[in-house]
């Protein structure tokens, strides 16, 4: 994703893309998606109507960001990179070099995590957003999923893959839901790896009563 | 939950409300929430539209169903009753346990269970479906939450319980998506233990490169 995806764009335009989406997403999470105009948030942040156009097609289109603006450069290479040599299936570094890539996005820009997540708290009462993340959702996981099976030389269906990209969201979720209610007492990267310390701790017990 | 919600109601009731419920979302996986009036709804049920009223206020209650419809009776006694006992904390069989009842449930009515979940392939399309859907679930984690809190005597949001619901959540919805896709090939309840097989083999992994 990441460099590809920026190929031909100046820094100084990723910047400007990634404060539109940041200050479209903190309206909707403050005004609601129907309570701001386009004006309105070029405005916040400092643009023509015709740059902001320039950047996104529509309203939803720039609340819910270009997806490479998520992640920090080099991460996914360095991810990819990180599987050991000379194995065959899951590698055994699968686990800790996923936690380590999300880890990165986490402590790449809490706030902007935070902020975005605020939309999450008022999409049930949004039917545009909803929809839109129904999409969206679905779709991103399935370019992680990819990735995760390109890496592994798996097929994305294999059942690792889906409980290890499941994992990861919800200990995202679960971590910024935390990280909200304590006001930040613990960081965002040590809400996560709590969820996953439980994970490993209850898949730790035995799955049926009589293991074969 | 189960043994005291149908208190009162009889065997032929129980048997009429399960039949509303199963039919009005077959007909939604069919025809979209938009696709069938109530009468329709009443008439390929066998009842008037006032008895229909007798057990649901609308269309989409109706759909959603009651909540002990769900699971086989004494099912959730059995659940409470199966902490060891002298133990304080986590139990050491909470995960089987956990297991046991969900095998329970996908084994109690497997077609069931199935055409209920064409409800959410339709529900993208639907928002009315979406925006329920969106209440309706975290409403009935959060009760199986203090369910799970009150048998292990820890607080609801201790991060093990919310980590074993979401596991359940994934397993069943993973386990329906690919009983679908293989034409019932294997049954449910062997789809179910394929993700749980995989997320214990998952958290056999370290979690980060140094651990400590």
């Amino acid at each position: 994703m990441g460099t590809a995806a920026n190929a031909g764009l100046s820094k100084r335009m990723q910047k400007t893309r990634l404060s539109i989406t940041r200050t479209a997403r903190s309206l909707t999470a403050e005004l609601g998606y129907n309570g701001f105009t386009i004006e309105q948030l070029c405005e916040k942040v400092g643009i023509s109507r015709r740059t902001f156009f320039n950047y996104f097609p529509g309203k939803l289109d720039a609340i819910f960001g270009h997806s490479s603006d998520d992640i920090p450069e080099g991460a996914i290479d360095r991810f990819i990179a990180a599987r050991p040599a000379g194995i065959t299936g899951i590698s055994p570094t699968l686990l800790a070099d996923t936690v380590a890539l999300v880890l990165e996005q986490l402590t790449f820009d809490e706030q902007a995590i935070v902020s975005s997540h605020g939309i999450f708290l008022v999409a049930h009462k949004e039917p545009e957003l909803l929809q839109r993340m129904m999409q969206v959702g679905p779709k991103k996981e399935a370019e992680f999923l990819d990735l995760l099976a390109d890496r592994e030389g798996v097929a994305p269906d294999h059942p690792l893959l889906g409980v290890l990209l499941h994992a990861m969201r919800y200990s995202t979720m679960k971590a910024i839901d935390r990280f909200v209610a304590n006001a930040g007492a613990r960081s965002l990267a040590e809400e996560f790896m709590t969820s996953l310390e439980a994970a490993q701790e209850l898949f730790s017990q035995p799955l049926l009563h009589t293991q074969p």
